[in-house]
């Protein structure tokens, strides 16, 4: 493949070793100027410390940095967990729901500064390389896409360490790393390593963020939270921005070791791979939720909104957000969280949030019709009546077969 | 309603209060010949104790006591399990499962003894009605239902009891009740009481089998568990039965304070309930066998035993075991099950139970496609072509909008 | 049961004989005023034709007539075809749609009149009285609803007769009455006669409004067909409201005998029933559409529109109208239908409708890339990434299986 | 790209430009002995005469005709239609079924010679590629892939009919060929030429088997089928095998012009493509199926039918019949087809099959049932209890708001 004209390309950096040779490699093979693109989506202050610094060291001629907490959490996050969705069952998405924002915030930059190609770090054997195009494609089908890794002749961290120092680039990066690490306000995955081998069991320094149950305190915490319209908008009676209550329930969730996560999981890329995940927060945050529709929804709304929680589930995984497919999906749940208001409280035990109260005004439990005594409204006698023709198609079919 | 003709009913009988009142009913209202059925689905030998005699003392002229717990387990819950049905997300349908084999088995004897009718002792706004009789419909059309809770005036403990009373029929069921419960191998069920009020925390009391997390071990437990064409046949290197396999997790499950659920669900006659159920050993199972799925079903198989979880779910709950339709999704699971090979190590530790090890011939996990390396079957290469055609739509659909 | 008090109803008249039998029963089994309420739907003159004061003879108060024609289709037809629901395959739900504006034009005249009772004239069999009731549950549960039909004692239009002659209540309804039928301006159906034995075919009397493709001209027509965001605008190029579109495109269907369907369909209430149903200009309009969502859906989207379909065909069949289940699905496929843009020419010509040009400015079809040669957007050595991948999980699968 | 190693190639073979092509070019590029494999699925007699001296003239060592006409029907288009697959909405996936097959029967011929690699002579931009190499993938993993267009730089036939005469390779192929065509037993495709904008209608030289409706008889001819298990066993009373029922339809149905479609689709790889496709006889075959399982599924069998039929279009369609997940869908569609017996008399006449007559000894429709009398079966006042159960979750919700 000849390589492509490109004068100005905007690149998603981190900060981290990839990202800091792709600055360079990326003035060197496509002779372009190149702008960092850093997106704080709560990832820490770590990453961030004179990143601006770092990226011109590295060769950037701007760095551009976007807040994009609050809109990740608002805009992207909350909508996702009304459809529900929960990868294979297991991963909260993290990565996945991140990727989107990213990608739109720097088709922003790109198009501020007038680039006419865009650049990310991904690897080629992962989701995000897809996630990332994926976004590039629907926003700004117009411009070059550069994927330095599946271009390049790299193939090691030490490499990459020697392509900097023969360089004069600074760097801090180290020469080993054991794990593979994505972190952002709603979760941190853990990858490679010892969990390469899926009958490792996962070692303590796996974990990066949460304790262990068994580190967890000894004596259990509850926290209320309020849903309004299927979002979180207090905790414990404070009423909170939907970052702030991220960050508040992570807090809490870290401390009794809420939200691990181990699993192998299938990538779009037709492979598996294994990954452990903390979701301290956004765990507590799923079981309100589910709480509150489990007295609010219908038993067809509840199994439609359980339907299109898998289907958002593969959409958010495969990078599909800005398409018409996904903007339909959530805008079917979103109608059905209108209803999602309400209360709970969630007691946190070693490693366990547990709903074991919780109450909304839209429920449509009542213990006046549940219990067994008369009410107004339901006659058993209707049980008769409703049984016999919920069951007419297998009488009919029964008799046939009788007949026969 | 007139009442139909009866000559002699085959009731399924518990030998609680509810169903030896029936006995004495039938006969005064049907005058007909009384049958008493029991089934043993593992509910446990105090309830199974002396129930002959008890049947016969309450005016039943015989009583067939059928052991269903090994058939139960192989034929009704593993088919189930393969599907992943989890009812609205939390309830694994611990009495849904039996109702089916315990229909069917009470026709069984109706036709041995030449019955023409079949009762049970289901109250008249709950799901059983609806799961027995939509079993007799499918069974047994041509034989009479009746199902006294809808028919009589009886609304409460004490009446039934004086029902007793005036009868001299024995009876040692005391006058109160604070929780109505259901047992079998599977799980138990508790509802009523303090549990009626949404807001309030389950109590100490609503809990029968499993000991809460805070009373479980300080020290963590592993087993190991075999699991053949998704199902379970070792636990810890022993060959076990099905119904072995479940005791035997069951009683490490207990110990542990595993398979504790709190939910207000859909009841099929269009009202909500409230219930805490137990289902400790299939808890484990059920991590057991999503694990090893997780490594053996690609992407697109997954989403479809996820899809066929949520139909099965609703099918098991509304009693519609033996439908057509019931039969063509359990051919699909178990289809997918074919696969599902594979070892498992789970951790049981203060009500969790968690994978932490997982291993199987089938799987498609390999660590040198996932790594980041080259390798003969994965070419970093082919992502470029894969990422371009998987978002080609998008691409084309924003070309249009940038012309506009 | 007894009957419950009331003192005002408001029974949905049509004007036919079952509906003129209602009224006096009404007034002499509940003891209270009767309010007549005529939906106009588009029926047809002749069932409207001095419906007041014929309403008034029967002993109505008042009679209320509301103009829905343009509402139905506007609000309850178009958002259904968004979906592209089509009942088993088959049904394009003429009667179902009409069911529900019916209802809420009826709840908006009973709060209007203070009414406290609501009345139709379904009969006991079939899917009406739950689109009905289904409708009065959501938006006036606080109402009683009366359903003659399940109540009273008449079994024959000929009971019926003697019942209006007795209090001479004038009525020009024949004895008898071959078919049953249900007309609006969407559709009418036919049930009854030669058609309740399925191995019949159906006779040339079962169709209402169509001539037979025999009897249609030889002379193919084209008609041109505007369509925005998935409605119907223009009709060979002239602007025209919902409602005038449709009885345009009525016109040249029944004219070309487009439309007839015969089916064998499952009610909701667990039976079976055969009927035929004409919808000339809806089946014109459906496939207009169709075609249009070829041209703009992508491949994903188009899936979950037809799934969609299937999902709203049963929920609108089923009287779930006013769900929230039901809002969800039609917000999604609203979201799916901004696309829906474009123009098509139809060919009618002896019973068939078909589509023979189509164009979107939102296709996502382009000459350029579908042709074998070279183009910017799509580059063939792409594919073969793409396939590598797609189908790398069988081959994983499969080397597997070698390994074994 | 480097060039892999390869001693002997089986190539699918079609005695077409493409493959004569391909010959010499394996044997140049590849330096390999190239086994030639033609797969005849009724494509009919022109195509397959001499083709055996064909593919030796053009360099191969040896050629392989394997008859998989009857396999094709019995084992790949009947069980797809019990799904009642038609892929979005219109293509009875004729190319689609065929290409398992072929694929298959190629592998088997690649070891019975030993050969190290597989090509196929399908473009970079169509669905056929992906259908080949996904069965290749799952049932030859251990062999390489050759995919000529992938490769070579020819494009145009010009170039083409010169690389065969610089060797001498004789070729009746013409210079221009208006459209691209593919046929076998079930269906033609036609596409290129006009069809290229989708604003052209289809000229009459687009249809390459069926008259057009207006060339068809005047007279309507009517054809009676026989299904079992939902496949087709007779026709008019006369017993046949699957390839000899579908040979006899197709008869009839190109003489009344029966089968046309002309849509707009979505290929897996990304952009759509227009084509005309002529199902003669299987279009008729879908009416009859459709039409007897009218009479015997029930309504929640029906909807997972439709369900399973949208699934398997697109598992067809793009290539994954050799799949967990196409072989999970298919044993749902096998076990629900049980039911599905039954006879239907279909109407033939210009353009449409119309079912006018049909019964079935599992026919859940009953006469006695639907109509307005009394009955055993079904009593009238069950409904109330049965709208009153199923509206309940309404009716609880509006009442919630009513105290709003």
């Amino acid at each position: 493949m000849s390589k492509v004209n490109v004068n100005k390309v905007v690149v998603a950096y981190s900060g981290g070793l990839d990202t800091s040779v792709i600055i360079p490699w990326l003035k060197e093979n496509y002779d372009c100027e190149v702008v960092a693109f850093v997106a704080d989506v709560g990832q820490g202050e770590e990453e961030l410390q004179g990143i601006e610094e770092k990226a011109k060291a590295s060769g950037a001629s701007s760095c551009y940095i976007a807040d994009l907490k609050e809109e990740m959490v608002a805009d992207y996050i909350f909508p996702t967990l009304k459809t529900g969705a929960c990868y294979e069952g297991k991963y909260l998405l993290g990565t996945s729901m991140a990727r989107p924002i990213i990608a739109k915030a720097q088709v922003e930059v790109a198009r501020k500064v007038g680039a006419d190609a865009l650049c990310h770090g991904c690897t080629g054997k992962g989701n995000d390389q897809i996630r990332f195009e994926g976004a590039f494609a629907a926003l700004a089908p117009d411009l070059h896409v550069i994927a330095p890794w599946r271009e390049w002749d790299l193939v090691s961290r030490e490499e990459c360490l020697d392509y900097l120092a023969e360089r004069n680039i600074p760097c801090t990066a180290s020469l080993t790393k054991i794990y593979s690490r994505d972190a952002n306000a709603w979760h941190i995955s853990t990858e490679g390593g010892v969990l390469e081998e899926t009958w490792n069991a996962p070692n303590d320094d796996c974990w990066a963020w949460t304790v262990s149950p068994e580190q967890a305190p000894d004596q259990a915490e509850t926290v209320t939270i309020k849903v309004e319209n299927g979002e979180v908008t207090e905790v414990n009676g404070e009423k909170l921005t939907p970052y702030d209550a991220l960050v508040n329930l992570n807090e809490k969730g870290v401390k009794h070791g809420i939200g691990r996560i181990d699993i192998v999981e299938n990538r779009l890329v037709g492979m598996k791979s294994r990954g452990c995940y903390e979701t301290p927060g956004g765990t507590i945050i799923m079981e309100a939720l589910r709480a509150v529709e489990q007295l609010v929804l219908d038993k067809a709304a509840f199994e439609f909104r359980e339907e299109l929680g898998i289907k958002a589930s593969h959409l958010v995984y495969d990078g599909r957000w800005f398409t018409p497919l996904c903007r339909s999906i959530l805008a079917a749940s979103d109608e059905l969280a209108k209803d999602v208001n309400g209360e709970v409280v969630i007691k946190l035990y070693k490693g366990q949030a547990t709903v074991i109260q919780k109450r909304s005004d839209n429920s449509l439990y009542s213990e006046e019709f549940a219990t067994f005594g008369e009410d107004e409204v339901y006659d058993q006698s209707h049980a008769g009546g409703f049984i016999r023709l919920y069951s007419l198609s297998s009488r009919i079919r029964a008799l046939n077969e009788l007949k026969k």
